[in-house]
């Protein structure tokens, strides 16, 4: 194995897996976003440190398939997990085609982060037994399905849409959806400066006004049942609807 | 912090967080499902060990409460993450009822590595930009929604899905999704004894009979976008559709 593509987790160091750690000391390569920890980046003694930041796709797919043609332990660390929404699977092509051989090790995603660190639960019985995870930016500018959304059960996970929320909440309630359903996001989800705010489709736009990125905006009644988990982290409770 | 509700990952040891690995080394209780990696288990040097199996769940939460009021270090070792269709949020919503402390430590989710260890893209340029998440086995017998879910788009991943795959599968068909559609299961993922298998909606039922739970079904042309992944893994590829 030289290359390895290694999910480091939400951001909190001590949510990376045991495996992508070991790897991470082990290196003589690392790639990292800039999502990812510099504790989990300073875990790599003997490494020659790359920010990803900055360079495209095509120089990061180059850059490890030349370290690994030479044999070198190359570990590729991406924030969250490398395939929910990253774009690992194209490094993993890039590998593939080059004959590299490569390892990937599954992270944390963000995705199941939210309920432990953000006190929202993405299913909830009763409320939701269905999650729909989409993207808000969409490629080529494609507009999202609002009458299928509309009528999807359970809770929507929109990831990259902060941004338009206020066009995709007017939008999801013009196609059918409650006004009064439970709405939250999650601004930089166990980054240090995380911030959860609830509200409802008809409020959150305006509810999260001046979030930062990264967030996840979530869709569902579940955003108003998570007393129990909420007394777990600081919350932002503006606009809560209850 | 008294009781921590840990993700253990989907089965490979070194799947587990940090975090967790530190908490099971450090309990005095500690409460595992029967999916949990004895290799995990046996880290907890300290602890009273209780398999989880065959205890109701009333009784995990009442143990949970009991030897959390006591102050004592208690862990409960969930397989993959607590909250992707586990039962977590019960545990806690028990434990702050009693207004016991704990913590909660996101894992691995079995969703999360079906890409990694079974080569599975969950999402793909130009074949898939949204992934649906539910169960094939419905509290109170409700049917799934086959006319909103063949018209869905993106990957749907259905847990706990393969004693009623064929009837899922045909449903599916007759309410308008392809015949030719993509579609996997994978069973047991990561636990040493782990199985894929490829065919389309049309094949599927009757290529994974005789698989063994737990599994994960996929729909979708995903599961024919694999070639670069699948190199990863061992794959029983039996109907193997291209």
């Amino acid at each position: 194995m030289t290359v390895a593509i290694v999910g480091a987790g939400p951001g909190d160091p001590g949510l990376i897996t045991v495996r992508a750690l070991e790897l991470v000391r082990e290196a003589e390569i690392l790639v990292y976003d800039r999502l990812v920890s510099l504790d989990l980046v300073a875990q790599a003694v003997g490494a020659a440190h790359i920010a990803r930041d900055g360079l495209a796709q095509e120089v990061v797919n180059e850059l490890l398939v030349h370290h690994g043609r030479r044999g070198r332990r190359v570990v590729r660390l991406k924030g969250g997990d490398p395939f929910v929404f990253g774009r690992g699977g194209e490094e993993v092509a890039a590998l593939a085609a080059a004959g590299v051989s490569y390892e990937v090790v599954p992270g944390v995603s963000t995705l199941t982060a939210v309920p432990a660190l953000a006190g929202i639960p993405l299913t909830h019985r009763d409320v939701a037994a269905q999650i729909t995870v989409l993207t808000g930016t969409r490629a080529r500018g494609t507009e999202l399905d609002y009458d299928h959304l509309a009528a999807t059960p359970g809770t929507l996970v929109i990831f990259m849409g902060l941004k338009q929320l206020a066009s995709i909440a007017d939008n999801l309630i013009l196609a059918g959806r409650r006004v009064d359903e439970g709405a939250a996001v999650i601004s930089r989800l166990s980054l240090g400066d995380q911030h959860v705010r609830v509200g409802t489709l008809g409020t959150i736009g305006r509810i999260a006004e001046g979030m930062k990125t990264p967030s996840v905006v979530i869709v569902g009644d579940v955003a108003l049942h998570a007393d129990g988990l909420r007394r777990l982290v600081a919350c932002e409770q503006t606009g809560w609807a209850a």
